[in-house]
């Protein structure tokens, strides 16, 4: 099995410094507590609430930047996964994240769907979610916003992904008492109809009066949520997942979630 | 607003007389209060768990069967919707379903997407679900598993579809304590990742030692549960929905659930 800890994180707004210190020391202890892997919400080097472009720019890194070494060496034999504002090489802000392990690092991903006034302040990433073989098994890779695209989570599982980690900062939103974070329903919904893990690290507690939601879980291929976050800032969420039951795509003895599509009837999702 | 009713249903396996009662009492009840569509779950003519092809063709129905009459004239102003065994012009028996209103048949849509057994009683349609013009708007059909599919609701949100109905039998599947049936999860998501409106109706009981689920379900646009059956085989599911909210698919100033895709990224998604 593989264990996935997504760890209490306390981001500060534009401090780069407090930042490092942070995910370098949630990394360490979850990799020593037995994480295969560690995985932080997005934009966790910089926060997420910026002033402006400027103020984005001001905490954005490149990937050559000394932090991912500091996660490197803080994973041990873990895989870490985070949210980073990356300064790109053509000078663009982007709104990425890594998969670090001691090797160094593996794969950066560019959010390529952005929510908000997100839009104001980084470029849209022009490759597809990737997907990254790890000690653990084949891990995609999406951001927040990505996960409400059902394509996105379904093209991860049609390329082999064996779990989904997910990056995320969910502002609060309104719904009913009882119900669980949309987003949640959404990913749980995603697990289930790809039979496939996802696990989603979120930002918790309020900046810059944005609240967060906390909604920080861990949901295996039948789309049940194994431990969540609740709102609760200082909690770990962890849990065991059996990656390899993302490979049995059967469903009974007479159905497959991917064998049984019949794309020539939808081929309008994917017409632009 | 539309007001949409799921009304109790007693269905008896290959019983066609039976079932004919029970959908036209049904109909006109739902439809002299006021309902705007009337939703009946699959197979509602003929019940679903048959001892072979034998016994499904035994109470399969051609579209110029007198039951769709008694629909009409039941149906009053309101727009029927229910599943049924059907025997097409090429002899083949499949699992169909009827959009009929005062004037008649308006639309038959048979499956495309085959669950367990079915495989070896019916033939899948081959044509994508159709979407309906009725006096309360565009109305989107599917059949029970076709909902499992994200690419089908999405397909249908697409072509402008201004709610989804379903007329689905749910077997009964192991869930763990307070949480909704899983197909239930998927179709919240569905709406919501669609800003549109769904409603299934289910079957209640057992058939032949088959649980259902009694999941019927009206879902809003923001993919919340406003009615559901909750199991009761006595609860007729109704609620009213405006439907014109889902023709407003912005999220906020700066996003939109189909402008936002970017289907250059998983054109994989529908590739066979």
């Amino acid at each position: 099995v593989t264990r996935i800890v997504c760890p209490p994180t306390a981001t500060v707004i534009a401090d780069l410094a407090a930042n490092r210190r942070m995910a370098e020391q949630a990394i360490r202890r979850a990799a020593g507590a037995g994480a295969d892997i560690v995985l932080l919400p997005e934009l966790a080097t910089s926060g997420y609430v910026f002033t402006g472009p400027a103020e984005a720019r001001s905490v954005a890194v490149g990937i050559e930047h000394p932090l991912f070494q500091e996660w490197s060496v803080a994973a041990g034999k873990a895989t870490v996964v985070g949210g980073f504002c990356e300064l790109g090489d053509d000078g663009r802000l982007y709104n990425s994240a890594a998969v670090v392990d001691r090797t160094g690092v593996r794969v950066v991903y560019r959010k390529t769907h952005l929510w908000g006034l997100e839009k104001l302040i980084f470029t849209p990433g022009s490759r597809p979610p990737p997907i990254v073989e790890t000690a653990s098994g084949r891990v995609g890779l999406l951001i927040c916003y990505d996960l409400e695209f059902p394509e996105v989570t379904r093209d991860l599982a049609v390329r082999g992904a064996d779990l989904i980690v997910a990056p995320v900062n969910w502002p609060l939103v309104e719904r009913p008492a009882g119900e669980r974070p949309p987003e949640t329903v959404i990913a749980m919904a995603a697990a289930r109809t790809n039979r496939i893990g996802i696990a989603i690290a979120d930002r918790s507690g309020t900046e810059r009066g944005q609240v967060w939601t906390g909604g920080s879980a861990i949901i295996d291929e039948c789309g049940w949520v194994v431990a969540d976050q609740q709102g609760d800032p200082e909690a770990a969420v962890e849990a065991d997942l059996d990656l390899r039951r993302a490979r049995r795509k059967e469903l009974g003895e007479h159905n497959h979630v991917l064998a049984d599509r019949r794309p020539e009837l939808y081929r309008r999702v994917t017409q632009a």
